[in-house]
């Protein structure tokens, strides 16, 4: 009998995560008899039917790497004429029993989409640095990009202290914050600004002359995103997903300014870029990202398709593809809670309420 | 009014995350008017009346910090002539309205016996770099643990693989084995030894030898306290927490000498010791610390006592103080049969079943 | 007999390795039974009487950390009115028998005026991140920055293999190109752009050409003040120390644009930025740090006064402020021969001749 | 014209570095025309003729792996039967028209025999963790392995403190305490022990106890080799050398016992054994091991046979092979002074004279 084939491909941004995922798969699919096909370059690769077979050498020890070795586009067949069906028809000349799509909302999307309308047998597994996504509590290389902000983070607090300048760090996150939220808490920053709400420059250069105050320094931590009261130069986008988004050109910049005029203090920015996407996985993303992939190859050979993988309770369980995409999940009243029950604390304030006890953060 | 006064100790080994915690609950309580009184040196600071004052200062940038700023004993009130009465005293004497108890199974055993006795107003927070505590998903320390021991098995396959060696390392776990568990996993070892149960010589020799084939090299990752058949000079032991373990004395080296014998293949062994209890937490580790420190202010405040935190579906909630220190998390049957399935899958093996879709992991 | 009193101060830019020379000069005076004084953020310091004691507990463990525990500032006596009088009125206020000034060519350069027209018993201590110094083989923070720069290349050139784009990362380096000479050679790079040459565009995209089409990606590091032919938008600075210089506005941006026009190939850039100036000194700058300030020390307990230490063939070893402090040190052809056959062969070109063997790199 | 062959091996220990000196050794023999051949395990490849054409693709990136890519043995072909003539006889059978080889004394001292005895046309690259030759100023491998050391100790000390014990940390020195001298001086230590001078243990005690008064912690780092006075259970040992040793079994344990002893404080060993030798190369190995290579194969090139490439005044130069192997280089009396300067700084004792200007460290 034929061996059971299952196709793996990577869409959308990279991020650190991927190869432990890939290499979950393809460990799994061997062990249980099924050979690996790696797609090249996304969606791509389905529609120029680029692939390979992957074998034991290709992904042993891919766990500490960065990046995808099957690389990356953001090809949406959906955009292409044909598309849908040119992936279906590779699909069957690659002779795919499965395959597993590791990406973000587009790449998702596509996927969800070919098993409503084609019954493709895919499974889908969720790989977003902003952990924006509402049907699992954490996506793979979040981590390990809020471990690389926190690095530079701390950096900036070294040489704002040595200078007495207040310094600002700008963090990636497009619809939500929470890398903002997560390097905020990790850094011990004095003030976080997120895209869930607009910037309160009153209240941020209260606290921020506080700090100043007790420390000779202090630390902003803010989303790309953002949006500053009374700049009206934003700039309108519309991103890979659909998603209208307001982007400031140089929030980092802007920003600076804004607290410079508001506190007199110097104050410098730095932008992170795009070194937070590289770079050996955490641990964290390493042990989620082999979860995930071993996941998505189980449910690929038991003819599970439709499915994401997600992580509830510690658990690796399947989600519908359908609902798995619909919404975003953005930091939520709980964290907004902890964020600011840490900066009024760091600033002297000492007048919160406190919260009811049912809810946990 | 008189501001209310809630003390904190942390109590057993030291481990990465406790500063996070210590300054989220000293920042949470700041916040909402309350002061928080360092205890020095876990339980023995509450007999000896060791304690001050914590201000902002003290706690504003431990976040990065690993150990505990407020030093820790493995004192335990209930082992000394009226100990615990001296406690309650201490407790009077400072004016504590609350104490948060930072520390593991003995630490927190004595804080819920108190709370049972005594009435005293105690909150729990979980610690153990083993993360064997079955009421909470994760415990801070342990992802630094993980951290620390993965770097080192990354060192040590460099050096085997350009010695041709089959590489050793034994790491902390006294009861379970999850830090050799996700260390193996996270480092691609090619065979894992764990406490839950027996080293089987000869599975482990033929895996080890399909990997040297295939790598010049092989990795194991062993727990300290597993047992390898045939090797009767176990060395019984009594811990902390009254649990009787049998533990070879050298481990890694009776290890590497049992693969040296069944493989042929020249093996070296490394011991990683203390090393791994100290150092800057990692983000997980910073962010649960955090979390888990301003939980235990916020129940501490409202008066629920008798309480340990613990990490539920990504939030901090409360369980009960005695049955949170009940049992034991060890490795179950779903990470073993994932920790099977990588390595067998590693050592070319492909004849595993696909395990019934129900369980996830 | 009362102590002898050594003053310490830190000017201009600060980097890794001040405070390990601090510690270097405090303990070694300490040792000899001198008082050190500390001077806050540098020549204002000495101009506004800030001083303080530095007592053991001050720098006992500062040898981990970035940034500098005197604070720095760029102010210059010589620019402020009676501002050299003030220094000396100051230093006799303080009894100070002698002053350790740790900083750059401006900080130094008023040191040496001092020295020369007032006979203030100064001992330099050089610093500079670009180590752009010609009298000192390597200044402390370098060897930092580079391994800041190079890990995140490396992250670069993850993403930018995942994505098959060419990757530019720009990096300090206002005079002269070392940062980016080292960080190209310890990152692998495939070009490497430096101030001391205008970037020949052409034999650029031909290397970056040939190492994408091996490669799938390529890696190009950049000095922050690089000239690019054709490209007139030059924006003409005049730098701290009264050099003119001749800085691009966005030089990873025009040199990622110069790149795709000529390759052909999508490209993205990062600016490393402050993140390069903070963080925990490297071993390297840690001992070179730790030797400077106590060699300092001596000198000045010696009463050698007019001096710079400088490291020459692994001794420090005093060198005269003034000449210390005349020449700028930039990338010799020596170093851009290594360069240049690196980045040949790694494009796979076969032509080079084999320089004189008199010379060393 | 045929190219020219140039054969690299590697021999004894592995070290970060070698990598790089591989890969600069190949791109600059690939750049001037020639083909580099890679024998397999040191001298035993040339024994065995285990070889193969190292390719560019072998070695691009390579300068950021510990280990070394050809592997290592510690085969002497002068303890094996006719083993120099096999050498030669491969050589030739290879068409090597020169050969470099890897090494530390034991692998160079063959070189440099098969240089005098036989005209073999051999280039040297020294290698020793240890820093321990006298010929050149710092070996690759050194600075990395003084890192990941230092990084221990840290977290040896964050420990230390949280249970109010003296901590203890063995690391590599067989003959010279380099590794133990910088680890000590970038760790903050209190006492460094090194082979290089019995143990002063009332001394020890003292600084330790002054240590532990002030921080409530104190560190010491102790090279493997060191010799405790009245501990008359030496293990001798004739190493690969030939060098005799006295190595205590256990020195970490032994020392801490006797601090015990002496200072009635709770006193843990570490040993960081085999994990020193791996990982990625600092940026100082990585840029020495690249100028190495580099130079060897220039030396190569040019016929220049019978020289060890070393490192003096920043520069890369030729030395006699013989001469280069004849000297240990052991940590001198300029080095000590400084060593014990600080930490008689640390312990709070104030009467040391200042040594003579002349010398410098």
């Amino acid at each position: 009998m034929a061996k059971r084939r299952i196709g793996i491909l990577t869409g959308g941004g990279d991020c650190p995560g991927l190869n432990p995922a890939i290499r979950g798969a393809v460990l799994h699919s061997s062990a249980h008899g099924a050979e690996s096909i790696g797609i090249r370059n996304g969606w791509k690769g389905l529609i120029e039917s680029d692939a390979r077979v992957l074998r034991l050498n290709d992904v042993a020890e891919i766990v500490v790497k960065g990046g995808t070795i099957l690389g990356t586009s953001r090809t949406n067949p959906y955009k292409k004429e044909n598309g849908p069906a040119h992936v279906m028809s590779t699909m069957k000349k690659l002779k795919l029993d499965a395959l597993i799509v590791m990406g973000g909302e587009d790449t998702l999307g596509v996927a969800s989409k070919l098993f409503e309308e084609h019954k493709a047998p895919v499974i889908g597994v969720p790989k977003t640095m902003d952990n924006d996504l509402s049907a699992t509590e954490y996506t793979f290389g979040f981590d390990t990009a809020v471990t690389v902000a926190t690095d530079a983070a701390e950096r900036l607090r070294d040489t704002g202290r040595s200078h007495g300048r207040i310094m600002v760090l700008e963090v990636m996150g497009r619809h939500a914050g929470w890398v903002a939220l997560f390097t905020g808490i990790a850094a011990a920053a004095d003030y976080v600004c997120l895209p869930e709400r607009p910037v309160d420059v009153k209240d941020m250069a209260a606290k921020l002359k506080a700090a100043y105050a007790r420390n000779g320094t202090a630390l902003v931590v803010a989303s790309e995103a953002i949006t500053l009261p009374g700049v009206h130069a934003h700039h309108k986008e519309i991103d890979d997903f659909g998603h209208e988004i307001l982007k400031e050109r140089g929030v980092a910049e802007r920003l600076s300014e804004a607290i410079h005029k508001e506190t007199g203090v110097e104050t410098r920015a730095a932008v992170i870029g795009h070194i937070q996407r590289g770079g050996p996985p955490t641990i964290f993303d390493r042990i989620l990202g082999t979860r995930a992939g071993v996941k998505a190859s189980e449910l690929a050979l038991l003819g599970h398709f439709g499915y994401m993988v997600a992580l509830k309770a510690d658990k690796i369980v399947p989600v519908s593809l359908k609902e798995a995409t619909a919404d975003l999940k953005t930091v939520n009243l709980e964290w907004l809670d902890l964020l600011d029950t840490l900066t009024s604390a760091l600033a002297g304030e000492t007048n919160r309420r406190v919260k009811a006890l049912k809810t946990g953060v």
